[in-house]
């Protein structure tokens, strides 16, 4: 299976519906704003999970399409709320919210857009003990990512950060609406509660690899594909699975402060940038952070033998292998 | 009935509930942040009206307490959320929630608590149709809210508004959550869909009555009292019905731009917005406000008639008149 192919065309399927709930109101520019990530596009990972499960116990995907809408909108609720707090001026090659509409605008936005995914998932055609089960998950998903981004804030302030402490980090701010998604799909389609565990489990480490592959990109990602500058992450001094593990490896102390003389440098040269990403390979972080992301890719595709084979339990495999393999 | 004591016993027996369903857990500066304000009291009308309603229309209270505590994290959602956009410092003598955590710490603090009033409305105990109901006029109203919100932040800009426009955006911005706490509680009570309607009907005209009434003691208030500066309205050139009937009455030039020197001046000093509310005192702004919003209190206890006649009842009639008869 071609996934990359199979999420263009899952995306695609995805797009009339996600352009479907937000109707011209008044003010303008606040409905702008809330259509304005959504409609851009993006990857769609997470909508295309939840069909995908749904389909994959069994269900009709139909009754599964208006909740991959909320999904993608709590999605790009958080991104829009994350964009103004992290201050950062672009997203997909297009100007974030606050930068376009003003930081009031923006914060409207993201409330605006999980207000109507709360009103879409109150009118999901589905049984109403599933109907609970969902919106159970889904808001606990938002309590967490709100922790998970309140982590990553304040990891940037922190002297350092443990290995477990990132991964509990990147789980609330990446994998936990991963796993509502892919549950939710589940649930949707009737699948029974250890199946949901299971689907839940696998989207869970899924979204970790997804995650710490995300961060390995931010170092060592090519600009051209990435859309970000060369070694970001290592200028803004973001904390990852490499950088704790260099911190528990390196036992050379010129070593150690030659790369904490870049780490965290805004304005470091490339050079500079070179040297970090040379050091990392040398005490073998990037491999560790490779073996490791690729540890729980396995442990996701592990969770699901519980289902039949189908083609849509083939692309939610693919997909968990896609976290690894791309190079975007 | 004395409304004011009423209230105080209604807010004390919703205070523990409200203290209940956040839990300690990491990071805690994001919890303590998601305390803050709905520990910090207030007169709690919202949730008393979600109690009330229920029990008016002859409903269990039991089953609306939850959705009163939901109701009231809604609204400390959208004041933390407004406070930041609109860079107020203070509340109820406490300092604001940015000013106290920071900006990111309170976008999602915000965030947090409309995610945990979703998960209570989840945990609803009640019929299945009645939690659809729920869902939909309550995350219809924080859709709403945003307009509202919006609105308010596009006044500021405009040019001038009209009271249409006004009326609008204060329905927006204030009574629509009235109106969703009012029709939840009646709905958890069982009531009919004619009897939600009127009860809707009822918090919506009240919830108007309420922002005229607060805009005239932004002019007029007794600052020892209200806690806000004496006519800072008028400084910050905040748009209400006083504002749009003196644009539309005032024929003397000279009077009109004597006032307009001072509306909108933030260092304006006591005598000059003494002149600006003699201004609208003498062309007939105050008198025409104050009615104005006396008819739309009168308008709401009128919609009360569907309800036998009880205690909880004469709380609704009490709570409306309350809007036009505080000073604070």
């Amino acid at each position: 299976m071609d996934v990359k192919q199979k999420l263009k065309e899952m995306s695609a399927e995805l797009d009339g519906p996600i352009r479907s709930y937000i109707e011209d109101e008044q003010p303008s520019n606040l409905i702008e704003a809330t259509r304005q990530y959504p409609y851009a596009g993006g990857k769609r990972m997470r909508p295309s999970m939840v069909v995908a499960a749904c389909r994959a116990v069994g269900g009709d995907a139909s009754k599964a399409v208006p909740m991959a809408v909320a999904i993608e909108y709590i999605h790009n609720f958080t991104l829009i709320h994350d964009d103004l707090m992290d201050g950062d001026e672009m997203r997909r090659g297009m100007k974030t919210s606050h930068v376009v509409y003003g930081m009031p605008t923006a914060i409207l936005a993201g409330d605006a857009l999980f207000a109507k995914a709360i009103q879409i998932m109150g009118g999901l055609d589905i049984p109403p003990e599933r109907m609970r089960k969902v919106l159970a998950i889904t808001s606990k998903a938002v309590w967490d990512l709100a922790r998970g981004q309140q982590m990553d804030v304040n990891n940037e302030n922190a002297d350092f950060i443990t290995l477990d402490h990132y991964i509990e980090t990147i789980t609330l701010k990446t994998s936990v609406l991963f796993a509502a998604g892919a549950a939710s799909g589940a649930i949707i389609g009737g699948a029974s509660d250890d199946v949901v565990d299971a689907i839940q489990k696998y989207a869970l480490s899924m979204g970790v690899a997804f995650q710490m592959y995300d961060d390995i990109l931010g170092v060592y990602g090519d600009p051209a594909k990435t859309g970000k500058s060369a070694g970001n992450d290592i200028r803004k001094g973001k904390y990852t699975v490499m950088i704790c593990h260099a911190h528990d490896t390196i036992k050379d102390r010129k070593v150690w402060d030659e790369f904490m003389s870049v780490f965290g440098k805004l304005d470091a040269t490339d050079a500079e940038i070179e040297t970090a990403r040379r050091i990392l390979k040398d005490c073998g972080s990037y491999d560790y952070a490779i073996g490791l992301a690729d540890r729980y890719t396995n442990e996701a595709i592990d969770c699901l033998r519980c289902l039949k084979d189908s083609e849509d339990k083939e692309f939610m495999v693919e997909l968990a292998r896609f976290a690894m393999a791309r190079d975007v």
